[in-house]
């Protein structure tokens, strides 16, 4: 959250189609230090200041057993950012490259992704560190750090699959649909 | 993805409320060998097949520069899934536990988080390896690792924040809004 939503030289916008494909709920908010987009920082550290992630009702249930992992992934939406600019010129200096190739708040759809630390959780509140999200940003989801997490669900038959033989001309999905 | 849309014993499903706070656009199309949710691995693997993530005009300029990176993230949309079982069984036991300690694809927001490992980009297609959905999943989101990217905006004031003594009983924002 390094920009107001200027456009800069060298960046290129696209007239954005429409933008509900599907919804999202909010389904908590954000609690940071920080109130400006100014002085958020560039990257979330572990050592960083306490935040609070609240969550809202009826979603709470669905804290139960988080405390078992250290650490967890917080995804969440940047609600203040533009979408339509492609290009982007970190620098502010001319030169620009895609917004795939950054981990800009600009986006088509402006979803966070950040591994933070967990600290524990009181009733609707979960207290981490390693955010470097606005005091007020909406929470989409709470998942467990995908490296720590074993699927508990029963083995599937994609499970073992590995390279491309299995598949041959397929493997690329050129099925429907 | 290793459920179809059943409710089991012990789960808790609530009443979801409206599911529009903001608006998805789908910019792409995930091209995978699985064409069905109970055949698909349960977790990519870094040595899964490859698999073909289509990106949509007017995104494509945003590949540019992607290359530079061995590994993205991909976030996409469980389009097939549930959204309102806030407690789950994976092992269809009886035992449920909250869906926020289960990377399960049924979440309030069903948005899916992969790191991937980058194998080429080929006009608007960008082939890898590691995913896990259903072929034909909408997308959402490319971004470098964040292990990998190195922000390339000037520093923020919140870049060098550690602990919580700077901003001290305000550490967890109780402040608006």
């Amino acid at each position: 959250m390094v920009r107001k939503n200027e456009l800069r030289d060298g960046e290129t916008a696209i007239a954005a189609p429409p933008l509900n494909d599907a919804g999202l709920v909010f389904i908590g908010r954000i609690h940071t230090p920080w109130q400006d987009r100014l002085t958020c920082p560039r990257q979330g550290r572990q050592d960083g200041p306490t935040c609070r992630i609240e969550v809202f009702e009826p979603w709470v249930a669905a804290l139960d057993g988080i405390t078992e992992y250290q650490k967890i992934e917080v995804l969440y939406w940047l609600h203040l950012s533009r979408r339509d600019i492609v290009r982007q010129s970190p620098r502010n200096d001319g030169i620009a490259r895609g917004a795939f190739s950054l981990r800009t708040p600009v986006r088509p759809n402006p979803i966070a992704t950040q591994l933070v630390t967990l600290l524990g959780v009181d009733g609707a509140n979960v207290l981490v560190r390693g955010l470097d999200c606005l005091d007020g940003t909406p929470l989409l989801d709470l998942k467990p750090d995908r490296c720590a997490f074993t699927p508990l669900a029963p083995p599937q038959p994609g499970d073992d699959q590995v390279g491309d033989d299995q598949v041959g001309g397929d493997s690329v999905g050129d099925g429907a649909p």
